[in-house]
């Protein structure tokens, strides 16, 4: 794999001088085209080995361009906010606008490579991880991102001669430390460690290119012709990939689905209401400020039909915790700065601290149900987000993130009980809109988006609990139960 | 101050009961108009003694109104990315947006009142520090915010009854701890010390509501009411308020400035910029460099008439700069999130960590130029900006940031010809749009603009350096220099 890059490149003074202005102008053009356009966002992941050169390219990169729109971002030990969110969500909160350039200098493939060359994970969790890394990748194409990986390789001659150079020399003896030799004893194995991540996340939407760093014209000439290209490429076409049609969803043929299998109006009165709701709200208490709790977090999705209840089962829950605990997040439209993102970028800005809860009203599950529905994206975008989402919640499970997913369902009568008596209740009239009659003429759809749903995303870490909703005493009841008894599954855990 | 929240106020239960639910409609009525409206956002600033119900408050208030659009807010110790940046930047990344509510619970009162009730701080320092929040809170007022306090009393006998009777039931006993009486023990020393806080703090933008918080229904209801009060009056007031007009500004008689002052075509030949030029990045590199520097960051504003080549300069200081070590802040008209909020607030969001540098490509000084010469805002919003800004610059130097700022001026002549230029060059087209002719027409009134600034906001601890710049190569050697000058005298001072 590293043999191209071995071969003792190089470019000579003259034939560099010659052909970086032009290089330069073009880039500049480029960018602008991208800044003007503001049509999609360019990440250029940056790894390999020391002293090939990564640090002087990047800085290269950001003079031959315009640095006011690229963002540089390193990746020190993460910072306590860090720490307390999953690994990935350092990695989101510096991606780069839609327009932009976010060079990464070390990112998300670097603590995978070394855990392994160190030998604090093993295959497995490696392959695992690589697995993890494809999938992300993947995702980020898929949402547009121009993603460009180079990886700066030196050979074991030109490392040992590099080193060797620079500890001879009195006036930079100083830059060799006892950690680089350490570092290129083990130059063996963290080849083979890289060539396993390069191999196996070396895809058609982003390959890693490999660049000899030996030499200074040849590395940056080659990384700088290879980003115009792309650029240029990219600006050209103005279609917006056509995507493999997706297999056809099929609904089951006998109309029955797991929404029509529940019996929608459960008996709850509401004097047996008032003492299980203390009870719950009680448990769930407790929880809250349980020591082990510190250690969790944990994140609930709230969906449903309209009018199904939602924001009242809230409320119940709220009012069992310290509003210094938890984080209502009520999703509508994105703002303009989340329209210039992945979708799920929103939602990853949202995840709250350790011991904390954070309440979604709505989730990332409207790009299956109401952007499905009213066709706001393709159908390969939605049919790709049902694995986008899994990992995204298995992300957060790893992290010991609680995952709680509620979809509230109510008969199609009784939503319309509830539309005309909020038209009538001049206190609940801020409560329908045109947009509730519309959705509702599309019953059916939403009912088949919401069963797709439920099959493809109820995950053995976040599985999704349907609320038989046409009594609200009861859903109330049934959403504090099943997030408790969650929550009391995973302290027990650890 | 707190003689009337030591009365021993009471509500019996039958009138709370009475009382509680016309109130808990009417402020979710308030609060959907508030969200309805999105005009502006309401600060909610919860201090007090222990045990006085602020938490049970807080809790209530979202139990009362959708939790949904509240957001709740608690200070524990710093993270240390908070601690990177200046005092307020934890208040500001939790301010809420436009129609939405923020309970921030012990805000930025809260250290300096335990600082010098600890006698961590001294008398003066205290002055200063509420001399400091009584600005903040003027200039949130002055931007819209809603601001209320709600101080939450007991009285000394008061308190120590509550600490006895639940050190007397085994089942309560746990929840006092040593800390518990030794905070008591200084219990007149924290009444002190607030009661100073408190009537310095009480404006007329923002006074402190002083709630006694031994009965429950009486603390609960006074909150509400006021709360309820204050939103409806405001909700009501569909005019903005109507700002007592500023005193006019004078040109000086003579037409003198520190503008025509200056000699704009400074000679420096190519030749003698070359080595200039690598000799003040090297100089600049090293201080980057350097160990003490660690502990400052750099906030750079490059403001400027148009085409007098900010552009140019900041390239010239971002090469020799390491690219993980800065960022560009190019700004241009505010994303909608940052419209949701005060004008300073997308400035506060972009302060760099410790170590690092933050090259603002234009600035918040847009509000007493651009805003102020195009009526973007009235007469008394940008002549309280020169003051706003120096508060905010004065903040940043105390936490050790080093602020530096350049003025690039050009003649008339001069950009008349760099205006034709970049028209006649494709290349540089991009550079050149109707915007640029049109302010090119408000000349005058632009210079003296930046004259007003420069009188009003040329301060000790953020000094302007006015930049002759019809010599592109001088102004950066200028820039240069000047930067590197003021990032040397931090240094040696520590």
């Amino acid at each position: 794999m590293f043999e191209s890059a071995e071969l003792g490149h190089r470019i000579a003074r003259a034939e560099y001088a010659r052909r970086e202005p032009a290089l330069r102008a073009a880039l500049l053009e480029a960018q602008f085209a991208l800044g003007a356009s503001g049509r999609f966002p360019v990440v250029i992941v940056i790894g390999g080995v020391d002293g090939a050169g990564k640090g002087e390219t990047v800085n290269l990169l950001n003079e031959w361009m315009d640095p006011r729109h690229i963002h540089t971002h390193a990746y020190p030990p993460p910072s306590d906010e860090e720490r307390e969110r999953p690994r990935m969500w350092r990695y989101w909160r510096t991606l780069p606008p839609r327009g932009t350039i976010g060079i990464l200098f070390g990112a998300w493939h670097t603590d995978p490579v070394l855990d392994r060359v160190a030998r604090r994970s093993d295959n497995d969790t490696y392959e695992r991880q690589i697995e993890e890394i494809c999938r992300f990748e993947q995702m980020l194409a898929d949402e547009g991102v121009l993603l460009l990986k180079y990886w700066f390789h030196l050979s074991r001659r030109d490392q040992k001669a590099r080193l060797s150079a620079l500890a001879k020399d009195p006036l930079t003896r100083w830059r060799v430390t006892a950690e680089d030799w350490r570092r290129f004893a083990q130059y063996d194995r963290f080849r083979k460690v890289s060539e396993q991540l390069l191999r196996r996340t070396s895809t058609a939407h982003a390959p890693w290119q490999i660049v000899e760093g030996l030499d200074e014209h040849y590395r940056s000439l080659t990384v700088g012709e290879s980003l115009l290209a792309a650029l240029r490429a990219r600006l050209k076409r103005t279609e917006p990939v056509v995507p493999v049609r997706a297999a056809a969803v099929v609904p089951a043929l006998d109309r029955r689905s797991v929404l029509s299998a529940l019996e929608l109006d459960q008996p709850l009165s509401r004097e047996q209401y008032e003492p299980l709701l203390e009870r719950w709200q009680g448990r769930l208490n407790r929880l809250s400020r349980h020591a082990k709790f510190r250690r969790h977090s944990v994140v609930v999705v709230f969906e449903g039909v309209d009018a199904a209840g939602k924001g009242g089962a809230i409320r119940r829950v709220t009012a069992a915790l310290d509003a210094r605990q938890y984080q209502g997040v009520p999703v509508a439209a994105p703002s303009e700065e989340e329209r210039a993102q992945p979708y799920l970028w929103r939602f990853w800005r949202n995840l709250p601290r350790r011991g904390h809860f954070a309440l979604f009203d709505r989730s990332w599950y409207g790009r299956v149900l109401v952007e499905r529905v009213e066709r706001l994206c393709s159908e390969s975008d939605w049919m790709r987000a049902y694995g986008e989402i899994n990992d995204f919640e298995a992300e957060l499970a790893a992290h010991g993130v609680i995952v709680v997913k509620f979809w509230l369902q109510i008969s199609k009568a009784e939503q319309l009980r509830r539309f005309r008596e909020r038209e009538r209740v001049a206190f609940k009239n801020f409560k329908i809109t045109p947009e509730d009659w519309r959705n509702r003429r599309r019953w059916n759809d939403y009912q088949q988006a919401v069963c797709d749903m439920v099959d493809r995303t109820s995950t053995d870490v976040a599985p999704w609990t349907l609320v038989e909703a046409d009594n609200k005493l009861f859903a109330r009841i049934k959403v504090l139960s099943a997030l408790t008894g969650r929550i009391e599954a995973a302290l027990q855990r650890g």
